[in-house]
Formats: C-alpha cells, sequence, structure tokens
C-alpha cells in the first residue's frame, strides 16, 4: 500500500472555518484538497491501493487526522470545492467516526500517527534530502512530507529520527500536491499498478 | 522556452458559462484552471520561462485561445477559484487583448497554433506513445495534450503529423494536470531552472 502523510500545521480543525468562497485564506484549505486528489485520483480512476492523512492543526480544534483511503472512498470528483465540502463535514463529525465512505476523523497528532506506521518503511521529503532516483523509495511505503511552510522544527527532528531516509524530488521546491504526483508517477514505473476500473466512482 | 498546449474540447468559451459554484458540471473548467496552475506555480514562485496555451473549443464561442506567459503574469495563485476568476474575464475580453496582466486571448484554433509553432521541437502526449525516458524531450520545446476525453480523430492525425515525437509518460493515464507536473519535474531534472524569487507575486 502506498501513504502519503501530509503536515498542515494552519489548515483549520472547526468546519465554519473552511469558506468555500475563499479556500486559500481558510488556512490554504485548497491545498488539503488538491492533496487528497491528487493522492487518490488518476484519469478515470481512483487509487484503490492508496491512503492519505491529512494532519491538520490550525484553529479552533486541533489535531485531528483526516484519513481518506482510496479502496473506500466514493464520490471523490477531482475539483476542490467538492472535496472541500467533503472534508468540512469530516471536522463537523464526531472524532473516530467516518461521515463519508472513505473518510475518516479522528484526534491524532503526528506521534500517534508515527507510532501506528510503525513497521512500514518511512521516506520523508525535504529539500536538502538524497535524490529519489538514488533513494530508489519502496511502492509500499509511507511518505511524509509538509505543507508550503514546512514541519516546525520539532516535527523534521521527530521525523529524521523516524524515516529510513530523507528524500528530495527535484531541484527546485513543489507543492505539496505536485511532489505526491511526481512520487506517484516513479513508483507507478517502478511497479505498474493494476487498477480496476470503476466507472461509477469517477468523473 | 517550455510551452503547454492543451486541448479542452468541451470547455467554455463564453463568460456566462463559468459557474464558479459548479466548475467540474462547467465543461470540466476545474481541469482547464489547474492546467494553468499547474503549468505555471512551483513552490513560493512562478516558473518564468513557461508558457501555457489553453484551446477552448466549447459553447458558445469557439474556438478561443487563452495564453498565460510566467514571465508577465501578475496575481497567479494555485487555487481553482481565482485562476477560473482570471480566465472568466478573458473568455469575457475582445479577442486580441490581454485583459490582465500576463493573460492572452484571441480567436485561434489547433491549426493556427501549429502554424505559429513551426520551427519548435513538439512533443504529443499520447498513451501510446514511446516512453518519455526513451525519447529524452528537450526543455525548449512544445508539449501537446489533451484533456479528459482527448483530441479529436482530427485533432489526433494532425498532431501526430506535427510531433516531433509522440510521448507516453507512465503506466497508467493521468490527468492533463498530472501529466504537465511530471513532465516539468523530468525538465526540471535535465536543466535545472533558476528561477528569481519575486515574493510579491505568489501565496
Amino acid at each position: 500500500m502506498r501513504e502519503f502523510l501530509v503536515l498542515f500545521n494552519h489548515a483549520p480543525t472547526s468546519p465554519d472555518r473552511v469558506r468555500l468562497k475563499d479556500l486559500p485564506g481558510s488556512g490554504r484549505f485548497d491545498l488539503v484538497c488538491r492533496v487528497t486528489t491528487q493522492a487518490l485520483l488518476y484519469s478515470h480512476g481512483v487509487r484503490t491501493d492508496t491512503v492519505v492523512h491529512l494532519l491538520l492543526r490550525g484553529p479552533d480544534d486541533p489535531p485531528k487526522t483526516i484519513t481518506v483511503t482510496g479502496r473506500r472512498v466514493r464520490r471523490l470528483y477531482p475539483d476542490e470545492r467538492t472535496t472541500a465540502i467533503h472534508l468540512r463535514r469530516a471536522l463537523a463529525a464526531d472524532p473516530d467516526t467516518e461521515p463519508h465512505p472513505g473518510i475518516f476523523v479522528r484526534r491524532a497528532d503526528l506521534e500517534d500517527l508515527l507510532g501506528e506506521m510503525k513497521g512500514a518503511k518511512l521516506y520523508y521529503l525535504s529539500e536538502d534530502g538524497r535524490d529519489l532516483e538514488e533513494v530508489e523509495p519502496e511502492p509500499d511505503a509511507v511518505f511524509v512530507l509538509g505543507d508550503h511552510e514546512g514541519p516546525t522544527p520539532e516535527q523534521d527532528r521527530l521525523l529524521r529520527r523516524h524515516a529510513d531516509a530523507v528524500i528530495s524530488i527535484g531541484p527546485i521546491p513543489y507543492h505539496a500536491d505536485q511532489c505526491i504526483v511526481i512520487l506517484h508517477r516513479y513508483l507507478d514505473v517502478k511497479r505498474p499498478p493494476e487498477y480496476a476500473h470503476d466507472p461509477s466512482n469517477v468523473m
């Protein structure tokens, strides 16, 4: 399984903070949405082997982790607005529930998530890491990355301690959603996925 | 210079067809927006060496080509909604104008654009093409791709006739915006860009 864990230290954790007409001004919720869709969608299909964890630590009710699983998710469309509506519903739901098929919400911070991921290969993306093609990460692994402001120094230390390798994916900095697209394609070439097409679930 | 030409045969050409609350239902205008931003933005910066041409052929006033140049564009943000507002304004403007800095609109169909691009290296993306890493495209080139429904048979024939090579970029089909991210990163590694950082123009 491919897993992505993305740290959003300023993204909102209460639904009233997510304004559909101003997702960038809503703690960069536009980026949270694009990370979700780029992790889980390819052309006309859902990546059923992929899971994305969105660690949200902004106001008013942090921390919350929203986990979206490709195997279970329904009605995930590639645009930001409908994704924001799904994720906002998750922020309105009680923790430890699945308010939409394949979208889970719970109280979990980075330490909790790293504890759960023990045993998995873990790669941390950072501009000072080793080249992707040199590290050759496994397709079955967890990839951890920060948002546009990056992890805190404390999170950075924790991640370097847990990571099997620190990876840089190119000579310039990319948006988190772009990093995910680049990683996916690298792993797709390494081991081509065999997705069963389900036309009922995509656009 | 890197150029991307993306064919949207169903995307609207009149501004009233672009509904901000339903970009997917607006002839997949969400994809038009993501193609624009993924072509021109990296983390905290604009790709000043890149140009994207959006060939729109849907209702009610086709064809229109919107060209966005990284060197000139201002206030381009990574979210779909503000990009849709910029592009909708271009659809409302008279042809052969620049209604927003760096965003040009004109009457031009595929034949016109291919005529203008004569002399440039031209690569056409198609699932039956040769592997990206085998073709090794030049960074200074035009990359042509279709949207989620692909080019028409006539466009396909025209593009195969003009292309220096037909490229496949991976073992599964990707969204047009994902293809652009993958191509950019391939070219970035091949020849690292040196972008001057302009903090006034990005988020």
